[in-house]
């Protein structure tokens, strides 16, 4: 196990009142000497002094006053406003340009044909007392890589649109073949809707936001609160997230000049069917006019109708047509060149472009990692390491800027990269990050040494109070057994190529909670909404900044790197039993279903004059060996066992300790990639293929049980225990050489 | 254990398909040798003859034509139809009248007075196509027993008024002190909304129906489906039901002529602050102008607002009067002597009053005790022991024309009644029964030998393939472990006094839950709704019959009463272990969450920016000493094991064990009943003080520890061994008999 120096003094962390801050200069730092770590606190203390709300607010009035979306005026100005702050901060900065397939709305119509007519607005109401709503360059509604279309058909409502709502869709007879289906945002990434409701057969889609998600159901709608009113849409890309990220014409490569293209119809995440995006005020009269079964009880949303699942009579025609052009997006990356080890890299990155004004998302977060980037270069020493700040381009059409640039210094990251941290929208509320989990004390560190504005208690105790008072008893005693968790990464930020592609040790962090709100990818993401409900006083900014800030400089200097293998192990094996509970489940399960259907006791107990039937017969479910992964577990175990890294070490030795360590991330990657996308590399954390967003860890393994893709077990445990043996042998040199 | 002898061949009960119903006639039968059984068996087919849908339609169509609320012409008039019935089928018949307090509305009237003007129609419009909705006779919306008054208050929104709603209500700083609630319909009694409201200091209330509950959220509302439209209001008895039931002014004694009466004042089930219902179309401007804390998100409906706590700023004016005055409740009580043991009744029941046309409550359960009646009479051989039917009056204020009967015979009943079989609303779907765990087995054999006419099953199992299909994990166990289980009984019907004040083995019987709906106590229960959505062609009305004649031919017939009071003994284990499981648990969870208080972590999760604060610190939860309980079961166990009764035994012993038998349920009284509440004896069966309708099982000890009364533990543990050793002396008497 590594560090297990300071293991003891870290369990013994407990509920602390206010004078937790007082304490943290007495705090040990994993990879400091304890004189090295007082030295940190003293530079951690500086650096937050250089940390000013005002300067937050200042940026992000220059940066979010008008919508600035890839390809706009604005945002190649707030390009050229970035890469100047950088410059005069005393940064070496550069812009990273790459041309990218970028459609906008040429055309965008929905009528109703029948039972009656209706046309759809299609058009967000400016909201009184916010004069950013009136902006004339604002994108209109859409989302992005639609393809162009004009279909007409009965429309079935299928929920949120996921896998199990077709299958319950099938139960009711409904079949989506040669229809338009209506799919309410939310449960998956936004991309899935269209590609399942493609691949069983549906010719267009409409994502409506359901009231009882985002809207008056929740709370007051903007701007008497933050929440979405009738018109409000949520705009965004509906790529095959989960395929790849980037330019879609460039997949595995960087899209610079001269690069290969393909064809859009050959782009493999292209979207096949018309698709857009529509409030709740235009979706009611729709769902109000669809018949058939009423939806089952979990469908059903927050409008004042009867749910009901169609097909019909409903029958719309949707027009979609869009302007096909390459764009330029536009990375500003700046350097501060390490004192002591150059050629290690520790990289901040958050993006640019908006939908529209875009200030909670990305500017919220944007702000906040200036003032850090700003406030490291006024430290009166550079960082140990270099520091790589990266102000990312077209990150809402499919995490383009960051790709591209990933995918152009793949080699060059794979070797220098430390550490990838990532934050998009910020507000009010509690400190959630999610990444690699050799890092889980590293971040339990860094949370227990920023205070909480609210509560005067550190980020981590008030953490910890979060999950005491309202956690469920799952989540109490993990927190009780393991101490603060990191959650797992899928996808949906710019972490994404660095994290699950190269294979570099990252996190997602954003403070989060306290402000809720309907505005995410609407026209309502303005100024004058994030300042009143989502953090009033750009207070959280801050948190954010003394959050990654630390992270940063603590990456930076640390002697001995900051990794503990022993968490990343641990969480392996939870996940190896989650896996093998799925499988026993499934197969119990699917057993004693299969036995109610034959038996008929499955349809007796439906109610026969209503159309929902039981659910087919499935394969049953064989025992697999998972062997391989206990044994390889076994190893890494025994190769972390008595692991006695210390900052002490000599220099020679700690050099290439460190190296062996920021680089072992790489080890779980599998150059040809998960199975059917060969982009996604990791064999430990992937965006789940049927959720986009939302991650599946051991994801060969685990969605070959849940799709019951039995075949694909079995080589997915190889190639899991490949890489587990491979970062048991890192660790085996890395225990050789600590000695 | 009783009847040893066929307990194997219930337990290989199994699975069957549709030839199940051709096998009754080889079916063993609890209390019948086997030759007996043959006989009972052609018997039951017999009756099943003279079953006809056509006769049920007709006596609905007769009886629900008009509204019959208590005290109106056709009321009466029903009640003499019901009388010439029955005395036309061979019934010696008689009409008990008592008289009964039953206010009528003269005033009815809701202003809200700010923020705006808004007066509430209280008026339920009538439906299209139905005839029965124009009529001019009914009783509009009101709660019986609400007080006369003129109270102008701001509003609070309470939810369902649960007591654990006042107490989230509390935490968000919200006192209905000087305030009128508006609670909506469901989750516990009415009577219980207003009496919470009045313990926290409301002066008025307000109950309303949300389309979440009954209306559009669940279907398509009246006329074009079953659900509640918007003016729909429940109406219903509020007066203090888990308390006692029956007159107001006559508690625990019968309100014949010449009874001594309480003063209204006095009376102590009657509500004590102006309550009136309303339709969603009437509260949901009141909703939308109560402003606050938006209200947790269980407590949000489906209406198109943001639901909101209060207090105010809407204020309302709510004025009722009532004329307060005497009626007759009148009960037709039919009888037909037995030929064996005349002096042993089977009491069939269901009350003939509705609130307005009741065409499934109560006439849905009336036309199918009318069909058990005539065909009983109609069999070549009278009954063994007496059977005795009763239409009851004044149900729907109180189970008033019950209750009075039952006070009024109660010492002739607890000598004669054998077992009391309640029926009330009916519909298509699955047999539901509760009632005493004596019965278990007796009732799993009637089930098993009635064909459900949609799926060719019995009953039985189309119940077993319901919990096997649908059943969350513990009821499949349960069903796996103990087979077809009853369910316990809390209030809300004429069983009642029988049950819980009287101690007669009692059970509850209906087919539900493939004929949802939302006209439950409106204007819309019709004979039109009810042959278009609850029961076409009055299928299971006939099934109803079909189930609870063969429970009183069987129960009337069997030489040997079939009782089995081992299952009792288990069931009664098992409410034991879950009151021992909830002291623990809640000790465990009081304890942590007052650490959590203590030490400040509660508030820390909590969002300091709104009002709602952590809960009060609670007073831990001490230990308990349940040995007495166990101990008497101990002896309980022990008592029944061995027991060998069979019908074989001579004539003498088993006329002493069958009274053995039938009044051993009384035993399970207190004389004094149960603290605070002395009509409800049953020791182990009673309405919840806080839910009303809901069962509360081992009700002195459970409840004390679920209000955290733990002064009154001990006592109820005292109290519940004497009735459970009594229980145990019974069953030793009777093994004794049996030698």
């Amino acid at each position: 196990m590594l560090h297990r120096v300071v293991a003891l003094t870290l369990a013994v962390t407990a509920v602390a009142g206010p004078q937790a801050a007082a304490q943290q200069a007495t705090q040990p730092l994993l990879g400091f000497t304890d004189a090295g770590a007082d030295v940190q606190h003293r530079l951690e203390a500086a650096y937050d002094s250089h940390l000013d709300a005002d300067d937050l607010a200042a940026w992000m009035h220059e940066l979010a006053r008008e919508p600035h979306h890839l390809g706009s005026s604005h945002d190649a100005r707030n390009v050229e406003t970035l890469r100047r702050w950088f410059t005069e901060w005393g940064y070496e900065t550069e812009v990273a340009r790459y041309d990218v397939l970028f459609p906008t709305p040429l055309t965008r119509s929905l009528r109703m044909t029948a039972p009656h007519e209706f046309t759809a607005s299609l058009t967000e109401l400016p909201a009184e007392g916010d004069e950013s709503t009136a902006s004339p360059d604002v994108l209109p509604p859409y989302n992005t890589f639609s393809p162009d279309g004009d279909v007409t058909g009965e429309l079935v409502y299928v929920n949120y649109g996921t896998r199990e709502d077709y299958e319950l869709l099938a139960r009711h007879g409904v079949d989506v073949d040669g229809k338009i289906v209506i799919a309410r945002y939310g449960g998956v990434f936004r991309g899935v809707k269209p590609r399942l409701a493609a691949e069983h057969g549906a010719i267009g889609c409409l994502i409506y936001s359901d009231p009882a998600d985002d809207g008056y159901h929740q709370g007051e709608v903007y701007p008497e609160g933050p929440w979405k009113g009738a018109s409000g849409v949520q705009r965004g890309s509906i790529m095959d997230l989960p395929l790849h990220t980037g330019d879609l014409l460039t997949p595995g490569w960087a899209s610079v000049a001269g690069a290969r293209r393909l064809s859009r119809d050959a782009a493999p995440a292209m979207p096949t069917i018309p698709t857009l995006p529509i409030g709740h005020g235009d979706a009611r009269p729709l769902l109000d006019a669809i018949e058939g079964s009423v939806a089952p009880a979990e469908w059903r949303g927050a409008l004042p109708i009867t749910y009901r699942i169609g097909p019909g009579p409903a029958t719309v025609r949707l027009t979609v047509k869009f302007h096909w052009r390459m764009v330029t997006a536009m990375n500003v990356v700046a350097r501060l060149e390490g004192a002591r080890w150059p050629d290690q890299w520790v990289l901040r990155g958050n993006h640019h472009d908006a939908w529209n004004h875009g200030a909670r998302d990305p500017i919220s977060g944007l702000v906040a990692t200036l003032a850090e980037a700003k406030a490291i270069a006024q430290l009166p020493e550079p960082p140990g390491r270099t520091v790589v700040f990266a102000a990312w381009g077209a990150e809402e059409h499919g995490l383009m800027g960051s790709t591209e640039w990933a995918e152009e210094h793949g080699e060059e990251l794979t070797r220098k990269a430390v550490l990838y941290t990532n934050t998009d929208a910020n507000g009010r509320g509690f400190l959630r990050l999610g990444g690699s989990h050799a890092l889980t004390r590293f971040w339990t560190e860094v949370q227990r040494d920023v205070v909480d504005p609210q509560t005067g208690l550190s980020l981590a105790d008030r953490n910890r109070a979060r999950i005491r008072a309202t956690g469920d008893e799952q989540s109490r005693g993990g927190l009780a057994e393991r101490g603060l968790s990191v959650g797992a990464l899928g996808s949906g930020s710019d972490y994404t190529a660095f994290f699950q592609h190269l294979g570099i040790s990252s996190a997602n962090i954003a403070t989060s909670g306290e402000a809720p709100g309907g505005t995410y990818h609407t026209l309502y993401d303005t100024i004058e909404h994030y300042e009143r409900f989502v953090d009033p006083g750009h207070v959280y900014g801050v948190v954010l900044a003394k959050t990654t800030g630390r992270a940063t400089l603590r990456m930076a200097n640390a002697p001995l790197l900051p990794f503990d293998f022993s968490d990343l192990a641990s969480t392996i094996r939870r996940y190896v039993d989650e896996i093998e509970e799925l499988a026993d489940k499934q197969r119990a399960e699917t057993a004693r279903v299969n036995g109610l259907i034959e038996s008929g006791q499955f349809a007796a107990a439906l109610d026969p004059t209503k159309p929902l039937r039981p659910p087919p017969l499935r394969e049953a479910v064989p025992h697999f060996n998972f062997a391989p992964l206990h044994n390889a577990l076994a190893r890494l175990d025994a190769a972390l066992e008595g692991i006695a890294l210390s900052p002490d070490l000599d220099a020679g030795r700690l050099d290439e300790i460190n190296t062996l360590l920021y680089t072992a991330e790489r080890v779980l990657l599998r150059e040809e990639g998960l199975p059917g996308r060969p982009w996604y590399r990791h064999q430990i954390y992937s965006p789940g293929r049927y959720t986009g967003y939302g991650a599946k860890t051991l994801p060969w393994v685990r969605e070959a049980i849940e799709q019951r893709n039995y075949d694909r077990v079995a080589p997915g445990v190889t190639a899991l225990a490949a890489v587990l043996n491979a970062l048991a042998e890192r660790m085996e040199r890395i225990k050789a050489l600590a000695g």
